[in-house]
């Protein structure tokens, strides 16, 4: 079993709320959450998302966290006060989404997804080494770990309506801005903007997306819900590595800004089961990449703004961060303990990510088909 | 010279504020502003945007339009001291952009496109005439009208970065929602849910486009910058016309809901000289069509949700609301009185699209390129 902390190294945040009380933010500290509104006295934290203390920037964001480590660590009984349990509260979305973006940064994964499709074609398409491909998704349907997820119905084919039969899942990162950038101009450093990090699952209705996504993308096939982890980990608790090797070398907008390719390791769970196991560290393109391309054109950042990793897959099978590529577009089921086996998800199928990061956790992101 | 009428029978709404005064919501009422928080004592039109009012549903849409005709009617002399002359104010974005989605529903628009980039090929994919192509795009980048485009850098080809040297605009019809719908179920008519139009112009960077596009859409082509303009017309102040007709006849959930194939002549501008009039009756998907198809997987809509057209071109050459499409691909330059000519955006240039129906103008959205 994977060791998770939740110490004064880890500290994520999030927004909680016990009966009959306001949603507010807090950080988990072991199995209790720290109320900050009251410990800290600010009301940047008596409000219903980060998105307020997320602007203040990454010198608050530092400052904060080394006050309360300091606090956790000097004398535990003046924070007893204002530690509650975790299983005494409701947590919530912890970020008010602006826009929403999600890449395609996971050569494993692209190059599946490539050789199921295009099985007569090379499998990686003339622009992926070039630059992070990625689309906007929707951020209204973006919802919080726990939610029941609606199988979507749609168009299957021409002229068939009908519920989604190849209902998947997306294993992702997503990255959480904080600071705006200014239209018109590129945004700064990525440590400037980025706050931290979610598990991001960014469920997928295969047979709607494939029917519907030429010319323009994905739409209706991933617009019925994506979920986020309700705890936001900042990327100071997060061990870095360098990204993986790419060739071509990148254009110089796209150079990379330090080690930012994440030692994170997730697991996906089908029914408590671990079917994979996505390490993140084997993503080509890296957060500070896609940060900078989002944004090379002009395109502003707002405090909100979330993009994802896109589908987490690594070179080994047992490492592919989708049903898709787990079951080979259904042509290698999946086999459960309990003698079933699976190729897309069925109702009542229930999946979490987790992960671990050089031992700290970052919680899970779960949730039911219905 | 077009008529364009601004009376009791047209009333859009926007926001407005005066020098040193917080942006709130007014009606155009021919060259003037009536301040509605003033006129009619309600605190709904106090806010820098349209949201709160439009939340409130179709039944307040009528009576608010129904009382301010009234009154405007009966007695202009008590309107007076809150009718404040254009250009006395400054007209700002008139909605909180919620998700923005951008369809692709006009047939010649999508036939010409396809004529040009697949022309060994029917030039409608498989998909088209089954369903109103769509996908997201970046809703913190939708501005009012006026604000300047910065012209966007990025990836032209493999390997090659700069300025795009493709700039073009979309000339489309913008449609705001007002009454949210719950996650999980398909939303309602589109009259419960839609309260008006704007004129948008959906500024594209075609040569970005082409090379980021394969397989996920448009990205940093698009995400640069919408323009649309500050009024909001109401859906009851348009006139209204049958869709043009489809085959193959659409799947149950398309079904019409009424005859919302609005009478509407754009007009695109190009530093004042008219290049197209694209008439949006043309159009072989309609906007009831379109939400419909939205929602059908069960995505929610918000107060605030934009969704564009798609570029209107009707079937004439002079109909074509792309630069793309009138000089076909820069193959055919568009002459201009000056003796100049333009295949694409030179910096300097100023794109304006204006509207009209039945009689009434819809305004203007407008923006220089630098």
């Amino acid at each position: 079993m994977t060791e998770r902390r939740w110490g004064v190294e880890n500290l994520p945040y999030g927004v909680f709320s016990r009966q009959g009380e306001a949603p507010r933010v807090g950080v988990r500290y072991e199995d209790r959450v720290l109320d900050l509104s009251a410990f800290l006295h600010d009301e940047v934290f008596a409000t219903g998302s980060l998105n307020a203390f997320m602007a203040r920037g990454r010198h608050a964001w530092h400052d904060t966290r080394a006050l309360i480590q300091t606090k956790l660590t000097d004398d535990l009984s003046l924070a007893e006060p204002h530690l509650i349990p975790l299983d005494q509260v409701t947590l919530h979305l912890p970020i008010e989404v602006a826009d929403y973006v999600d890449f395609y940064a996971s050569v494993d994964h692209a190059t599946n997804m490539g050789k199921m499709f295009r099985p007569n074609a090379e499998a990686l398409l003339p622009n992926w080494r070039h630059l992070p491909v990625g689309y906007h998704g929707r951020s209204g349907t973006v919802v919080v770990s726990g939610t029941p997820v609606t199988r979507p119905s749609g168009q299957l084919r021409a002229g068939v309506f009908g519920p989604c039969a190849k209902l998947d899942i997306e294993a992702e990162l997503g990255f959480v801005v904080g600071v705006p950038s200014a239209m018109g101009a590129p945004a700064g450093a990525f440590e400037d903007h980025v706050f931290g990090v979610t598990l991001l699952n960014d469920w997928s209705a295969r047979d709607i997306q494939g029917w519907e996504a030429q010319p323009l993308g994905p739409f209706l096939g991933k617009s019925f819900a994506t979920s986020i982890s309700p705890w936001v980990t900042p990327l100071e608790a997060l061990p870095r590595v360098p990204g993986r090797s790419q060739d071509p070398a990148p254009l110089d907008y796209l150079r990379r800004q330090g080690d930012w390719g994440l030692d994170i390791e997730l697991e996906v769970l089908l029914n408590g089961v671990v079917v994979a196991r996505p390490p993140y560290r084997s993503m080509y393109w890296t957060p500070d990449q896609m940060l900078a391309h989002m944004t090379v054109n002009g395109a502003a950042l707002r405090t909100g703004d979330l993009y994802g990793s896109g589908t987490i897959s690594g070179p080994e099978p047992g490492q592919r961060g989708s049903l898709m590529e787990l079951s080979w577009n259904g042509t290698e089921p999946i086999k459960l303990p309990d003698g079933s086996v699976r190729t897309f998800l069925e109702d009542g199928d229930t999946v979490t990510i987790t992960a671990t990061a050089g031992g700290i956790g970052l919680g899970e992101v779960s949730g039911t088909v219905r």
